[in-house]
């Protein structure tokens, strides 16, 4: 059995990633290929858990070393018990972020610095990484937009907001450049059609996957 | 105000650490030092929760580098909301456990090695350490028999522990060896007046401080 792949989506909030991983698994199913669709952080029963004592308001006093080793804690799980054993009998894995969201997260807008991430990185993934990433990538302005379309509440930080989000962007933006082999850079501001079109020329051109 | 101390113990199950903590926090007290008392995992909010997630048994399928990344979350929260502070206040803090027992139980007793879990010592604490831990040594045998006098279910996996403690008693007295400034290793299979008479004078020689 062919290994399979593991392909991994980043981008800000209303950048259209849940929208497109169903596409992008939907298509890989069309070619007659096994698709597990994932997310972070969680995945995993534990991972799951650990996702909530994350986005628990009440822990609101977690200092940021903790965030990101609970973090790479439920990313640890998700490797071994979920993506690894997948991509091993020969499945594709996508997954709604991985380890670029801690660095432009963390690393980043928290400003903890890349180098202490890929420190942690290193200790658990020993190498591990995406065959492919795609980067929904759109001016900030618009996807805080989208996201207020939706009907979902704008935060009364808006101006703090913004910057904390343009640190993400950019952070994407620079790991991409640096890894341009693994990393495709999506124009996310684009209609769906036109998103889905660069979507299928990724594929394509990265992993040599022809989507219908 | 003069930076308060921090001291930890370490030992098996059955060594008299919990009763001899109570003790030295007593005699701490006694020379009008404010005292702190905590334990490992756990000891603040949000650490006691990612303890509830290393002790569920539905979480039998966590993997090692899950469970050590969790230890490591729930020690920088420690160290950063409760240790550090009451330190610099001039308390002294008494831990119930620390990060040697990261390195027994997880690095020799499931095999991990010792150098993996410095690495992410090192990253979590930049060279904060105790500045005495006090191990609590006894032959395995006593220690079962103690936890068993006690009324506490023994394991039907009997053996298969020993050897496992062993492999803890084992790294404990190494550690201790190897750094003999910081550890005080205790005979806890003596009497509990005469352990105490230990601590004494452990304290007096190794922090100068004179208990009663």
């Amino acid at each position: 059995m062919q290994r399979g792949k593991f392909i991994t989506l980043e981008g800000s909030e209303g950048a259209g990633k849940s929208t497109n991983l169903a596409y992008l698994a939907e298509r890989l199913q069309a070619l007659g290929l096994e698709v597990i669709t994932t997310r972070e952080p969680g995945g995993t029963d534990i991972g799951e858990k650990i996702r909530g004592l994350l986005l628990d308001p009440e822990n609101s006093a977690m200092h940021q070393d903790t965030e990101l080793l609970l973090m790479f804690a439920a990313r640890a799980q998700h490797i071994r018990e979920k993506i690894l054993p997948a991509i091993e009998r020969g499945a594709w894995v996508i997954s709604d972020r991985f380890t670029d969201a801690s660095f432009a997260y963390q690393g980043a807008a928290r400003g903890m610095g890349f180098e202490r991430i890929a420190e942690i990185e290193n200790w658990v993934q020993q190498g591990f990484a995406p065959d492919l990433t795609l980067v929904f990538d759109l001016p900030i302005e618009i996807g805080m937009q989208r996201v207020a379309s939706r009907g979902e509440q704008t935060d009364r930080f808006e101006q703090e907001q913004k910057d904390f989000f343009e640190k993400v962007r950019a952070a994407y933006l620079q790991r991409a450049e640096a890894a341009p082999r693994r990393y495709a850079v999506l124009d996310a501001s684009q209609n769906l059609a036109a998103v889905q079109q660069q979507i299928r020329q990724q594929l394509n051109d990265k992993l040599a996957m022809e989507l219908s």
